[in-house]
């Protein structure tokens, strides 16, 4: 959990800071990857405030997603950076980035473009179920929108 | 990004079942944890739908939280059981618990009890400072609620 001072950090004007007052209370940008060099990214629907979908970032994603207000990720099964929906055509578009306190998760607020689905199965959004609660037994997902 | 067949996975009826499709199209809910055991947790508030933290699950943790309807997280730094709101009274009630396509993240609605306040630094949500969009240069962060 100790941030690493890392060169790969391309959006920190400093990145030797790594004083937690610093990271949880400052203004300045230095986000803290994990051993894979990566940063977890939270996506969520600008107008509804859905979650679409959860992500993985490194460095080269997030320069490239903060630059052109395009989301990038990076695909750990594929090994490659991925522009979301270069493919499909729905891009998310991002209207909001925020980061939170010790700067080792983004949250994205977009726009999807084209068909307005986000998740790969064809879904809108990937938490397309429900996992009871309260329970000690197993028990069936159930399959709803969000 | 295989889905190991782990005797660690307790709210699974069979954990063996590692089938990409039944993953993703099942009603069968096979949390699957990474390396480390973890499984990653995106935390809204159940009314605004504002994104007020992301945490680490173990399987404890994770079967905790579903079984009590009270979120609990596995503290990387600390390493220990958490059950969020023990020392501040802000504890998380899960209103509705999701998945993911993949599951490998989770998904909590949440009501916050107690100061209605998610995170350590006081402020309501972790995300409480904006990244500038669209500019190649390293810019500030901003201080804003979500």
């Amino acid at each position: 959990m100790t941030a690493p001072a890392s060169p790969s950090n391309p959006a920190s004007s400093d990145p030797t800071s790594s004083d937690p007052g610093d990271i949880e209370q400052g203004t300045q940008f230095q986000p803290r990857f994990d051993a894979d060099g990566l940063v977890g990214a939270i996506v969520t629907d600008a107008t509804s405030g859905v979650v679409l979908m959860f992500a993985w970032m490194n460095a080269e994603a997030l320069r490239l997603t903060l630059e052109t207000g395009v989301a990038h990720f990076w695909s750990r099964s594929r090994r490659k950076l991925w522009r979301k929906g270069e493919e499909s055509g729905n891009t998310l578009r991002v209207q909001e980035a925020r980061v939170d306190c010790d700067q080792d998760a983004i949250w994205l607020k977009v726009s999807v473009a084209g068909a307005g689905v986000a998740c790969h199965t064809g879904a809108k959004s990937c938490f397309y179920r429900t996992i009871p609660v309260g329970s000690t037994e197993p028990a069936a997902l159930k399959r709803s929108d969000p």
